[in-house]
């Protein structure tokens, strides 16, 4: 999907939101447990509800690849069940050396025809570079995770070679370097909600590129925060609500309540885009 | 698998050797690729060929996701395959937060009969932690790797709290924190062997953890240098070779070929191994 065509969805919308479809067995109503392809007439419910409302959807792998390769074929009918209005997302964290991150970029964009993927920076530059080598497709880079091992690296300061810089984080460091592979209309990046206070800082380094912002609502960002400090001139956000949205509702009307969650993210989101 | 179990294999065969099964539909010989289930044949036959020479094969998963859901029923009929002397690796990088981290434990671990699985350890304890949860399982935690992009983040200094101590990489950052979320019984790290004569430092910070070592073969590395520095009183290591092994031939005899050369890697290691 073309940057223009993102961001005109966002703007007919008037909606930057993601939803995420973290679709755990366990955890849809009881009803489609039972259904052999559960999972799917979930996730189709759940995009059927939503669409109005949401410019993008993002798959977490992980809660698929636990079903082992029947979860692949979920993906595969998910992925192809959401409207070519939306950007589709893998949220799959994958990244290796340069011949194997190859098959992951084909498996992604070729195999599954997700429009975007999420990918962990830190074996470096040739574990990226093959994700940006296809046209309209989106690298979506770690930058500042949304969980509390955040602290654990992401947040070490580095040594600086340039004294008057400062000491810069690892996860500028990332940013800085990471947005130099690639362009803002093939790379954008994770900042999670429960940081957002540090989204300020950095719009300096990334001014431009679109960011993912996981964390809202479960996890206990705020959607105001987010928005005040990263929104840029085309928005440049794409904010994800997975469990508070996907299980609003535990019954048959399960839909329906995830439905108007939706909607209050997105009139809430409305008015963050006044200016815009 | 028990670490003791894993020590007692080396042991008995002389050898440290894994086995890298990145099967590549389109490298295998031509008459596999024709076959239906020709990756599956491909991989029953290697391993049939080289299982006396070796104590542990690895699946780099990348190669399998690039077929969709049947390259995840290759994976399980391949790992169910490998005899359970052998430690069965997931080389999947996976890495998120906890929650999805705890989907990809159980994915790899019970859907999935691995013994063990590679992570990033980006985004820290909560991403690294679901996996040490299990008994007898193994989390192999990406230090340096064998790239050349290991040079962008993973070699970069940080800042240090104790100056007296220096200004450490990241990697071995890495390597010193996350070895104190394990033990040595449920934690390997990744050092590639394109960085073998950082393997003595290595050593000072993880005397006792097993490392599995890639890059040996096509990627350059040396056995000798890695096993010179590597080797620990329990051997400590395991030397993945991949394309080397399973590429050897290209014809109909390419099981054959294959086993020679890891009876070369085992003959050679069985020297190193002398004093174990």
């Amino acid at each position: 999907m073309h940057r223009n065509i993102l961001i005109e969805q966002i703007k007919q919308k008037n909606s930057y939101l993601c939803v995420g479809l973290d679709t755990d067995i366990t955890k849809i109503p009881k009803h489609l447990q039972q259904n052999k392809n559960g999972i799917v007439d979930f996730n189709k419910a759940i995009i059927d509800a939503t669409k109005d409302y949401c410019v993008s959807y993002k798959i977490n792998t992980a809660f698929y690849e636990v079903l082992g390769s029947k979860g692949w074929d979920a993906i595969e009918e998910t992925v192809n069940y959401i409207p070519s209005t939306h950007l589709k997302i893998a949220d799959a964290k994958r990244g290796d050396i340069c011949n194997t991150s190859t098959q992951y970029a084909k498996a992604f964009f070729e195999t599954f025809k997700f429009d975007a993927i999420t990918v962990a920076p830190y074996m470096g530059e040739d574990s990226i570079r093959p994700f940006l080598e296809y046209e309209d497709k989106w690298t979506i880079v770690l930058g500042l995770t949304s969980n509390k091992g955040a602290m654990d690296f992401e947040m070490q300061r580095l040594v600086s070679g340039d004294k008057s810089q400062g000491n810069k984080t690892l996860y500028e460091t990332v940013l800085e370097t990471v947005s130099q592979w690639g362009t803002k209309d093939n790379l954008m990046f994770v900042v999670g909600a429960t940081q957002a206070s540090e989204l300020q800082d950095i719009r300096k380094i990334i001014p431009e590129n679109f960011i993912l912002v996981p964390g809202v609502g479960f996890q206990g960002g705020s959607l105001a925060e987010t928005s005040k400090y990263g929104i840029n001139k085309d928005c440049g956000l794409l904010v994800n609500a997975s469990r508070a949205i996907i299980y609003a509702g535990s019954g048959e009307n399960f839909a329906h309540e995830a439905k108007a969650i939706a909607q209050q993210y997105q009139a809430e989101m409305q008015e963050y885009l006044i200016n815009i």
